[in-house]
């Protein structure tokens, strides 16, 4: 594939970041990329994993970049930008990979003139690693990335952004920031909630319970792995649409409780058997 | 391993019966093993696959067996047992594998007498499928068995009983019937409720959201997939223990709601470093 990005500035070199540098370069799709980031060490990390071929610790340098990639947790994004955009060039194209869209895509419509363009994405995908250590070039094969363009957004920025990630393997989908924000509400932060609170809450039991975890306690509780820094982040960042899903999941909850307490099987079954169907129809959207 | 069993019955050669067949057999712990069950088709595929070697549709063939273990689904349990009591010969050991102990313990301590000794039992494995053909010769290997005794338990008899799930591979713990229904109902019921109610919910949503599924909401749904018919049975035969969850789980995500409401990060993070913290010590009793 034909370069799309001379230079690129990954800014957090982490397990997003990494691999995006990682899966654009060894598809040819980017030429050099320079990791910036805090943390030294992980910085050095990268390069010794050929993550980055450069890397800085002064934001004055995106001034050479074409493409500029915000990659830090969604809290560190509002101040990052600020202070990247006086070092941007004219003609440079910035995205991001936040989990909640409408505050930064809010943030860059006000920051950017015409000659920088801002395209918000974010590709779904991850683990509940974290680091320069665990990018992988293959973290995007078969994942969804959504742009979140708005009114404002350079055409050709959005074009070039949403061929970088079909050509790292990810499918692209389009929609407002504000349906992105409620749908992974549902989607990516509820199932953080409950993985964290199920964990938390079978601990404050007894001390038998964690030995007699099965493997449905384990799956569900997965995730809670996750960076709680990163996480607490992304609730706050997506506070309304996150709080209205714990909401309905509590009152879907209690529904199914008191169909349990009514002792009425075959109300039950019914309860369970929607749940499964749309378990089956994820599975088959996956595939499709 | 010397002989446990020399005559086996299973009654209901699914996943679980099926599973302690072949393990046992392979183990050396049962010589032979007769599948009882109501579907002709599944008796004859265990017995084409090897899991039994001989199979019946009449419970009154029980009466040869050292060994019964009723492998039925929990609300099934009552009747198959109540049609099996007369047929059983002095001195056999008659064990389940129920999620859900205190209405089996009860009932068969109700129904037998002296010669014919009950031991509850439940193996903490499984997955979402169901069966005779998804039967597995290592499914109980590394897993917890929950033994019940009670006061009328004969020592002899639970001591056997033990010694088969050790030679298949599980831990034993002992606990009381009570106990073990509180507990199961957290860490087994209530994260099958979740993945249920979690999955209904996301597909009542916009249709969006099911393309948008990451690994973290396919994690927290796997076991929406098992069966519906299976699992109200076992929230119904635990409904208080599972309700009392259900409650508690709701009051902690309300209360989650309303720091993620408040906008105290701080606050957000010591929550969810609980939760994590909780899931670290799982995997670690796990590997203990």
């Amino acid at each position: 594939m034909a370069v799309l990005f001379e230079r690129t500035a990954i800014v957090g070199v982490g397990l997003i970041g990494g691999s995006l540098a990682l899966a654009g370069r060894r598809a040819g799709l980017l030429r050099s990329v320079v990791g910036f980031g805090r943390r030294a060490e992980n910085l050095a990390r990268a390069k010794e994993l050929g993550i980055v071929d450069e890397t800085s610790g002064r934001l004055s340098d995106v001034a050479s970049a074409n493409l500029v990639v915000l990659a830090v947790p969604v809290l560190a994004m509002e101040r990052v930008a600020r202070d990247l955009v006086p070092h941007l060039s004219a003609g440079v194209v910035v995205t991001d990979v936040g989990s909640v869209k409408r505050p930064i895509v809010d943030l860059m419509d006000r920051l950017l003139d015409h000659e920088r363009a801002f395209v918000g994405a974010h590709p779904i995908a991850g683990s509940e690693r974290t680091g320069a250590a665990a990018a992988d070039a293959d973290l995007f094969r078969g994942a969804v990335c959504v742009t979140t363009p708005t009114a404002n957004t350079d055409a050709a920025a959005l074009e070039r952004v949403e061929a970088l990630w079909r050509g790292v393997g990810a499918s692209v989908e389009r929609m407002g920031p504000d349906a992105h924000d409620r749908a992974l509400a549902w989607t990516s932060h509820l199932p953080h909630v409950l993985a964290y609170v199920l964990a938390e809450a079978v601990a404050a039991g007894d001390s038998h319970l964690l030995r007699l975890a099965g493997p449905s306690l384990r799956d569900a509780t997965r995730v809670a792995l996750s960076s709680p820094e990163i996480w607490s982040e992304i609730f706050l960042a997506n506070r309304d649409a996150v709080s209205a899903a714990i909401l309905t999941m509590r009152e879907r909850l209690e529904s199914l409780r008191a169909v349990i307490d009514g002792g009425d099987e075959q109300q039950i079954m019914r309860r369970l058997e929607a749940g499964r169907a749309a378990r089956k129809r994820l599975e088959k959207e996956k595939k499709g």
